[in-house]
């Protein structure tokens, strides 16, 4: 579904252009077109293709979708993955957008799972001609900087789910629900890793070293879109290496836990047993047992009884066992 | 066993010919021959060693199998293995792929374990005449690209394996299938590995810096099938990483279910300890226990037990032990 | 808010200067600028982007704040970022320094989190002037050398924090606390690791290879920071290193004292368990008993439980159990 | 020990000769001396040093034994160091071979530990002139071919020792003898490991890049060498990487096993104590018990006791407890 | 404190100088001043920077100790720090050594942890006039080799520790031993592993790539002091990985040992119970009991007892429980 096809002309708008006319407005001298589609169809791509002379590979890649982030040169275009990360309802949910860049357009197709579009980006460039007139490699790192922009949100809401559970850590009783939110946590940091790492590593490479020439005038900015990447994967390598722990002492706890109830249980085991014990003892049936005559022999018994529990009582309460 | 054996010029089939006459078409221009082999014996790679001009040791690697995924030069000629996998009822099987390729000439031999042929990449390659006009370089990028492709339902059931273990992970009473089903699939995924990582290392060098010159064209296509690679192996890494974690948490779980069953028990031991114990205390054989002469003293005593009973079951439900 | 602004001469303190007054000092030859700020607001830094004609982007990190620890070269001037660590009540509080170097100006602006200023690094400076005629490279050394200086007694604290747990780590009863010491000491060192790891990695770049034309005549200076740098991320990667170990060793001596503790508590059930046995044996209703008739019978009886008491506890006593 | 001394031209054996006339041959064009020792004694190495004015260094480290498998170079000579694996009575002994190769000679010295000599690569090389003309490069690719071929039934026997501790892993009561023969297993990779990793490294340096000139028509065997080491190297690393995962497994499972145990044992635990509760209830002396005087009391109390114990033993086989 | 001060000419020993003198000695042609300190007090330092000219921020690190080991080049002289290791009752004490090496003189400076000196480098190499000439690159060479040399006995030692606990490590209760011998094993490990991979690191840049214009001549030597190093280092990790299973294996006999004392526990607690549970059944006080009246009633009671307990017996021991 086509959203936008915009001509611009040092950096000014000139306007909504109709797509047959795409190859036409490419051809004047510093003119780019900024086109957005969403949910591109193979018809839509395949028009494209043709206006634009995309490369075969790029095109398919993109009708495919499902592609890691990526940064791939054709000649001097450039094919761009990225991919949105949007949090609903405590769930992670992973979109894709792909660019097409060359010297005189920009192309950009997300798919449904990128519920947020990029007219945004668009208003507030439209809003800086001094930066627009970079061309199509500004349009490039502005649409990058908005989606990595939008991973720090989902970053702080990872880090406040591991805080929630780091609290309850070291509490007893809540080692099962522990164990299954920091498992979960995981899965989720794992999803958002195979989105940053990737891209991280292709953006490295659009400023430094070997630069593809059209972005040697912008590779500061992009600079700054890897150090934001820099930044996350950082973070998330952080929480992973705090999950991972978390999960081994997790396990402590519970093996902890375990020992302290297993202690008090024994303790008052114990405690009874002995009752038992001396219960029996008096409950044998021989016929000399001179104390079973006593007046007092019963309250005598019961005495005996109390005072080895109190006295057990409190040794097993001194060493920490109840 | 020789399968087929064709020549093609200008990207267009000439015709199947006899394996004697290969040397006669390799030597004219913009001709190549296509020969596919299965399970080739030793007295057909010699000859083919002899039409081709083989290099020696690339035949030897190639007669005894059980090679690493890998791209040799020799001169201006390439060695490639790459290994097919194939599912069989969730089992997986490795087959092995010898490509041997020069400027005139490509020739596969796959072995017995590649139920799968490449017939489907013979009729698409030549239904286009502009891409096969690229030459043995073209066809081993098809070959490529099928054998990669065929590694992504490979990869489905892995992560299918893996999710169903992860449903029942938090499941009691299945640790023991749990843990089982755990390290076989880290078993298959480590055979998977070992054939997607080391191909991933050989194709990163048919694209990009120093390629051999017979890919100059043809790299964006190796390109593509590096992408693909490397998206295996996140994935791989994804699943090999969440089965570690996965193994921890099984031990964490088996860890808090006993934990649990054992607090069940105890809670459930102190109550009849309890009762035993006061039974033996009235079952005592003292000549003065008033109690024991009381009418009521029988059923009172059998309430002190029961609510002694009841009592210790509220709290320990309370406690969360029963 | 503007803590110092000092113009120098060939090493040599000029004056105070105001801020409107930048620009043109800093047109003079052999004369630069060094401007201190803390709590740097967006109005302050834009006049200061307007005097030094400070990169936009730069400008935009320094007053987001919250920025990775790193070096950028924007043309001719630097950028950079460090992180100030320090130690409150043996908690690690993270403040942010940037500074913007160039030509002729330092300008430096730290948040509020760093409570320490740099004034004892200007006043050695100024008593300095044969290094401080080296320029604003001199100056950058010498505060990034005082902010790095300042990392080690957090390592210290760090340090001792490990060494008060290890000695703990085999006292019996102590695992619950040094579990939860560990891990919080685990996320102390990880908080500051990402201080020092990014730092370590930007400073490398200033020594050695390819270093801004700016630091040339300093290198050998940012090499000492480098190596500081490098001694304490390998202090630190022990420190992890052995916080592993010891969440490890931590479980295994929980494990550990649960089966010694199990152990006795066993012996002494089964002491118990003997006597009970042996009085319910005597305590059956059986008429024809002949040992419940004997006159000894009881004392008798009693010996035996005894008897075999000890001997349990001997063989016990042996085996280590008890 | 001198094993051989014989001098090849064009690659045909010329004779045996006398250790003292080497420096003679040596000086031949197209000619090269290939002597072989065991044990060598120091006055021996010195011999050899004087005849082919080998390094002191090197004769050093060969005379001292115990090095690390390395190819160092010495001006246009090499020294190389590599370490035999044979498997003794499922142990695995490591011996070493130094070899010092020239233009002109190769000399290998082989210590105790390697029982089985090279004598098999000479008559092998001898029968292949072609290839023996180009010179002692070949001959030490032969040896080191020789060498690294016979680490593969060494790995075959550390995979078929896994494969068989596999078979038991999850079999209960097995648990001692299977870590035990982990452990046991781990220590050999680890062995092999350090033999073989060293040894890839530095065969890697004989191919592709910057090669020893010597070994430059070879070096496609080198790389065949190097190949062999990959393969060999990965597969350890697959041990390595299942023994650890199979520790931990065993882990699990003697946790599973004990959890059973446990529940198996608390379930007839709870069944005697109920049965031992009644008891004691009916063995209390109260005297109006009318239950006591009933005709079919006792019939009726042994009913209900083993009713009790068949409704629980029902509940428990139930829950999978029995 | 000054231990030697000695001029050598075309390696010759000149004779022991005062220390005024130096600089004089170092301005003539083939002759070097080598200068040995203990426990270098800041003033002695003073001079000798004076007298050769070292640069400040060396004098710096070596006054003020604790430094990594390290190699830093100021303009032509180089700035090298090793540690020693030696062992005192199975303790490893650390020792710095701080070298200074120009092309005329080298002055090392040993702390006071170093307790073994540096004489007997000198006595070799002054017998040794062809190396001596070599100059104060071949001296730091002898120096270096010394320290390296040093550090085989205390690897010895940590690899004899560790293979006294393997040898006890699946001995039944030794597992708290173990577990205390094998951290502070580990520590030493790391202790000496900080010693040793900033040396290797280091020293790798003395031979190969790019090198300091005073080490080309006696690079071959650098790298077989880098070779001793990896050696060690490669142990090292060895032993590191060790410990790191050897833990984890602990952790699993522990666990194996304690699920067989539970299920020896478990039976004789269970033969107990039974016994309990017939004797209270015998002991209950109905008043038709026929068998209570029978004449061989109690040794049959006694009879079926001690049936029971046998017959468990045996079933336990079967089973391997007993």
């Amino acid at each position: 579904m086509l959203i936008n096809c915009v001509a611009y002309q040092d950096g000014q708008k000139l306007d909504d252009i109709p797509v047959e006319e795409i190859s036409e407005y490419v051809a004047r001298p510093d003119t780019f077109v900024w086109v957005a589609l969403r949910d591109a169809q193979p018809e839509e791509l395949a028009v494209m293709q043709e206006e634009f002379g995309l490369h075969e590979l790029a095109v398919e890649d993109a009708s495919r979708g499902h592609q890691r982030p990526k940064i791939e040169e054709y000649g001097d275009s450039l094919f761009v993955v990225v991919k949105t990360i949007e949090c609903r309802d405590h769930e992670v949910a992973i979109g894709e957008v792909d660019i097409f860049v060359g010297r005189d357009y920009i192309l950009s197709a997300r798919d449904g799972n990128s519920k947020q579009g990029f007219q945004d980006v668009r208003t507030r460039a439209e809003k800086e001609p001094h930066m627009l007139r970079l061309g199509p490699a500004f349009v490039l790192y502005a649409l990058m900087d908005a989606v990595v922009d939008r991973y720090f949100p989902v970053l702080d809401m990872l880090e406040t789910e591991l805080e929630k559970i780091e609290e309850l850590i070291f509490t007893q009783g809540r080692q099962r629900d522990n164990i299954q939110r920091l498992y979960e946590l995981k899965g989720k940091v794992t999803l958002v890793r195979h989105v940053v790492a990737p891209l991280m590593e292709a953006v490295g490479r659009l400023h430094g070293g070997r630069v593809p020439s059209m972005c040697m005038e912008t590779q500061e900015y992009f600079r700054d879109v890897h150090d934001h990447l820099h930044r996350i994967a950082a973070s998330l390598d952080g929480i992973r290496d705090t999950i991972a722990t978390a999960i081994q002492v997790n396990l402590s706890m519970v093996a902890i836990d375990e020992s302290e109830v297993n202690k008090r249980l024994a303790a008052w085991a114990a405690i009874f047993a002995i009752v038992t014990a001396f219960a029996g003892l008096w409950g044998m049936n021989f016929k000399y047992m001179p104390e079973l005559d006593w007046k007092y022999g019963y309250p005598m018994a019961v005495a005996i009884m109390v005072g080895v529990c109190l006295y057990l009582h409190r040794r097993f309460k001194k060493a920490g066992w109840l």
